[in-house]
This record gives structure tokens, C-alpha cells and sequence, in this order.
């Protein structure tokens, strides 16, 4: 199922708006060019409808968020809406400023996001704000391992129903789900996290993923993570004795470009709960 | 004579003013050092006409152009102008919104230019605003070929006697020109649309060329899409199967900051119509 | 000693706020990252103070300047100083144009830096505009050698004696110095100067070497340009035939990765004047 949802990808070649941070944006411009989508990079409001009318997918990204562009997202946002056009959202940093925490509250009002990207800190603060639960800190861990797996995927389910959003939360286990079915999935490696922007190219490839496959998010959403982590095992059997974070990046953007559908439909390791 | 232009660059090590887009913004400055100049970049209007006084070229790129940096590269185009100072302009994207064709339009029409670079749909969206044709659809194809490449050098020439900058259209076959005189340049691999941001990195490089030879701007603006096309091809060279796009970009650079007046002068494929 | 500090970035882990440019700001953060510490890079008025908070250490840096970010880096240094973290100033381009400079002038009056870290060139406009000399041209050379080192020594001393920070001015030989004590350092290579950023990259690094050994701020700001050089010296080791610069900028934050504590120690090449 993976190798024709990344096939589509190839097949289609979605072209993708992204509204993004200054910091991992040449990465992302690089994956989604690896992975055989088109990437166009467009923040300003007098363009941000027509750059997202041009495109098939958007992908928007609070990094480095400013008032400029966070007006440009929520326009792109609710052009892409019109248009019935796949949208993520990565909530980069949500809790870590007022800012960033109320502008991805504003974000999730405003726009109908077909998914969701985040670590579990910035999932949590998402969840904290949209009224699902209460003392989200008492409910869901910090970090999801073996023993809460459970728990926490239900949690990611409620989320998703609250949102209508597909919700892919990443770390030592990914948790990418619906309202009713959970991707359980054991793809990556611990050195992704001394690289900047793994996530953000993540997000990034699931926008284009989604985009060619519109009929299947959560599967699409699915299939991008585990892409991901594949290449991230791919990339550090390449690692030489010297090789450090910045080669590493290199190999990981390198291995999506040479993956295969058929290999990713072989390397991907999940369940569904 | 490539030689000859490709040593001035590395004698007189130009610096070169860039307003930019921030997605390639790095790999422009990266390879300005590879092919000794030096690049700055500055994108504020209140230093943007100190910066272009005390460098010694100007290279203009609207890849994420916003109502802020439109104004910087107005100034800093007028001072440039006035200074004498080689100005190289990449309409990136130019047709994708009315913003970004709007914009290259105005820019045409404030500023001088002495080499305009873009891909054929860029610069026939600027051929069709400037007045010197219509139907440019029908008269121009959507790609160069060697079956349409007489009429196309046709058009180049045409575009360049209307604005008298040098243009320079990149593609399977690039085509830089003036009004009398036109380069058909067969050098790169397809390989390099993998990556983002090439063009991006031949206009920078444009600029350093053309700035350390400011008598022969075809010249050297064609010298420089003979380099870049050269590193594509023995950076391509160069690839292990494990390596993707990420790697290339890297080599790509390198290739450039190895290459030699006496190896560009070989390994140039050109004709001239 | 230099082991201890650098055991102790590893061991905390500090979280630094990066206020920076666009050109080299993903190099910035990968470094970080293979240093031991974590980045992130915020520029909205709205939140600077919140994310400075958040974090133990401040890097500004004006490569990139703009009206907006310049009020940004004003309200985080003064933020960070309420709340005793160590702050970095990189001066990128002070003197190239007035509102570099005047910003340099403005952020130094408002803000008690930790250490300021920048070439002889930038260094020199910091100190003409602080009153400590006149004819700084012809007091101070511009270029630290042999010949002129204990009078570049003791400028950079008394410049720190006047703004409580400790001075990292970096180049062929780089000096670091309190108002008492100026480390002379010797490690690094030429070729360094052939990458963007490698001078963003050393400061982004020295806060967070400073930020782990807040009691030791001028050896822990040594030993950041020690590690800094020393990992030019092990990368330039490694370059093949083909690579350039960009292969060995990937090397050089490998090389920081790589490197450990005892490393550091024994490839530190330095003496104290």
C-alpha cells in the first residue's frame, strides 16, 4: 500500500506552497525535490493566494513565524481550504512562547488542516488549547515508549476527531492517526534529533504526500513517516568514523531521493491499533 | 577567452551586493567563495545603498520577494545604475503570481540590467509585459530544443535589443545572448533540477563574472553558464550510487572551487548563432 | 581546562536563542547540535523576551539585519540581562554600512555583552565608536600577525576593559581576551575563510560554551575558537581531491560532532600574553 501511495507521489509530481522557517528551508525545498514533488516557497500576502492556487498542496510551518507571515499563512491557509487543497501544519515550538502557542490556537480555528505534524510537547499544547481534555500533563507522557503506547495513541485518535486533522505526532515512536486507527511506527533513528529540521522536512514530504494521494491521508501521512525514519536507518549505515549531524543530513535527503516504493513498502515498520 | 574571464574573477575577487530569496541564499554565498569573489547579503533599505557602494556588483533575486525587500532592490538597483555597477537580475518565478510578474516588470522598468538569467517560462513572462511581442505562446516554445533553437535564439536577441541587458535562458540547451550575438550552451546534466536553487547559484556566479569583466558581459555571463553547467557534469561524475540530490549540491559547489580558467576553457560547449 | 568546558556543554546541554541571519543560520543550529547544545532561532518582537526565558543563552548576530529584527535583538539582550544569561554579539559587516554600524553602537550601549566576537575589521569599528582611541587605523593593524601581536593584544584588552565583555576577534592568529589576560590561539585554517559562516557558526558556539561555564566566560570563549579551529584543522585533514568548500563546511560541524572534551584539550594551540 505504501509503494503506491510514494509512487503516486512520483507519478504526480505535486507542486507544494510552503510557508516555512528560514532555518531548515533549503532542506525542505531539497526533500520535497528528492522525494519527486515540486516545491515553491512564498510568504508574503500579496502572493500567498496566488502561490497556493498555483500549487496542489501547502505546507505551513511556524519556525520562525512572524506578524508578516502568519497573516500570509492563514490567507494561504483558507485559500487552500477553498480549493479543497491538502494543508499540514507544523506547530513548531507551540508552548514555547505566547506567540507561537496562540498563533497555532488561531491556526487550527481558522484552517481545516488535513494534518497535523508535531513532537508530542507540541501536540500536547495543541490538545491543551482546543478543549478535548483536561490537565493534558496528567494524561499523556512526555514521551511515548512501549508501556504508554496505548494510551497515547487513543489520546492522538481523540485528538484527530476533535480536529478532523490527521495527526502524526514523532519521536522514538511515531503515532500517526485518525479518529479511529492509529499507524504505530518504528522507522528512524536516534541521531535524527541532532540534526535541525528533520521534522520540518518531514512535514514538508507528507504535504506532498497527501497531496497525491487525497483520498488517503492518514495512509499518505503514514507512508511520509515511515519514508522518513527509513532514510534516516539508510543514511546512518552510510555514516563513516568522521562523518558528524551535517553529513548525516546529507545522506538522509540523499536516501529519499534513491528510495524506492518497493523498499519503502519493505523497510516500513508499523502496526495499527 | 572563457579562461581569460573565469581569471579575472579569481585576480580580482569582486564582491557582490545579493538581495535574495532565503531558501539558496546560503549555497549563493557558498559559491561566490568557490569561484573567488566574495559574496554580501543585505536586504534593508537603509543600508541597502551603502552595500551597493562598497561592493562592486548587484545580483537580484525575487525568489521570496515581500513589499519590504521590493523597495531595498529598487534602491539598490538605482545606486548600482549610477555607480556603473553590473547588476544581474532572477525574475524567479515571474508568472506564478501577479506580485512576482508585477515586480519584475517594475524592476525592468526602474533598473538597468546587465544580464537578465531566468528558465524560459520566467523569461518569456517578461518578454510578453515588455511590449516586443504578442502571442508570445505561439512564438515561443515552452522548452528549447534543437528543432526550435534558431527561432529561440531569435527571440533571445530580440528581448536583449528591447532591454539592453544580456539575457540568459537556462535549460537543456541554455541560450545567452545579446542583441547581435547568441551563445547555445550544451553543457549540465538534467540531474541538476534535482536540486534547489541551481539557477539561483548561476545568477550569484553570473554576477561575479560579469563584474570582473565588465567589457564583455555576454562573454562572461555565457563563460559563467558554462561553469555551472561544467560542475554539474563533474559533480555528477563524481556520484556513488548512495548519493542523491543532497550530495550533488555539495559537489556541485566544489566542482566550482576546483575548477580551473584552463579547465572551463576546455570542457565549455558552445556555438555561437 | 579546555576539557572541563567543554565536558560541561555536553553535559547541560544549554538551550541557546539564536537571533541571526538568514545565510548561515542552518549551519548555526546544525553546530549547535553537534556540540552538545540545542537551538532556537526566534526574531518576532512578540516573542523574543518569552523565547529568550525559555532559554539559558542569547546569540545576536546582524548578518542579516533589519528595522524589525534590530528591536527584536534589542528587547531579547536586555531580557537576557535582566535574567543573567550570557549573551554573544557578532557585529557581521560593522563598518560596511551606517546602519550596521550604528546598530553595533546602539545593541553595545543597551546591552551588557558576555563576549563579542568578530574580525579585526569589525572589532576596530566597534572600538572607534566606543571612545576608547582615537586613530584606530593607525593604532591597531589590520591584520593580527606575529610582528603586531602584543599590541593587538593589548588593544583588544582595553577594549574589553571598556565593555565588560570578553573580545573574541578571530583571523589568521585569533585573540581572546579580558581586560587582564588574552589568549593568543593558533589553531584553524586558511581555507576556513572560503565558507560562509564559519564566523556565524564560532559564535553561535561560543554561547553556548559560555552559557554551560558562566563563571569562566574568557576561557570558555577561548576554548569555543580553539574547538572551532581545531575542527578546520581535522576537516581540512579529511578533504579529498574533489571536495571544496562545501563538503568542508559539512566537515568542519562533523568534526565539531566528533570531537570530545580530551580532544580538545590536547589539540588546543594557544598561549597566554
Amino acid at each position: 500500500m505504501f509503494s503506491d501511495i510514494f509512487e503516486n507521489v512520483k507519478k504526480i509530481c505535486p507542486i507544494i506552497h510552503n510557508i516555512t522557517n528560514y532555518v531548515t528551508v533549503n532542506d525542505c525545498a531539497n526533500i520535497l525535490l528528492a522525494c519527486g514533488a515540486s516545491p515553491i516557497m512564498a510568504d508574503d500576502i500579496e502572493e500567498a493566494a496566488d502561490i497556493t492556487a498555483v500549487c496542489s498542496g501547502l505546507n505551513i510551518n511556524i519556525g520562525t513565524l512572524n506578524s508578516r507571515t502568519v497573516s500570509s499563512m492563514k490567507l494561504a491557509g483558507k485559500t487552500a481550504n477553498k480549493l479543497k487543497h491538502p494543508v499540514v501544519f507544523d506547530p513548531v515550538g507551540a508552548g514555547a512562547s505566547k506567540l507561537r502557542t496562540q498563533t497555532a490556537f488561531d491556526l487550527l480555528e481558522e484552517i481545516q488542516f488535513t494534518v497535523i505534524r508535531g513532537n508530542i510537547s507540541e501536540i500536547k499544547t495543541l490538545i491543551s488549547g482546543s478543549g478535548t481534555t483536561k490537565g493534558v500533563d496528567a494524561d499523556m507522557a512526555d514521551k511515548v515508549t512501549e508501556a504508554n503506547l496505548d494510551d497515547a495513541a487513543e489520546f492522538v485518535k481523540a485528538f484527530s476527531a476533535k480536529t478532523g486533522a490527521v495527526i502524526s505526532v514523532t519521536g522514538a515512536i511515531d503515532i500517526v492517526a485518525d479518529a479511529s486507527k492509529a499507524y504505530c511506527i518504528r522507522n528512524g533513528h536516534p541521531m535524527m534529533s541532532s540534526i535541525t529540521g528533520t521534522g520540518c522536512q518531514l512535514s514538508a514530504m507528507t504535504a506532498a504526500f497527501v497531496t497525491a494521494n487525497p483520498e488517503q491521508p492518514l495512509e499518505a501521512a503514514a507512508a511520509a513517516v515511515c519514508a522518513m525514519g527509513l532514510a534516516g536507518e539508510i543514511a546512518y549505515q552510510r555514516l563513516t568514523p568522521m562523518d558528524g549531524n551535517s553529513s548525516y543530513r546529507n545522506y538522509i535527503i540523499d536516501a529519499i531521493y534513491n528510495l524506492t516504493p518497493a523498499q519503502l513498502e519493505k523497510g516500513a515498520k508499523y502496526e495499527v491499533r
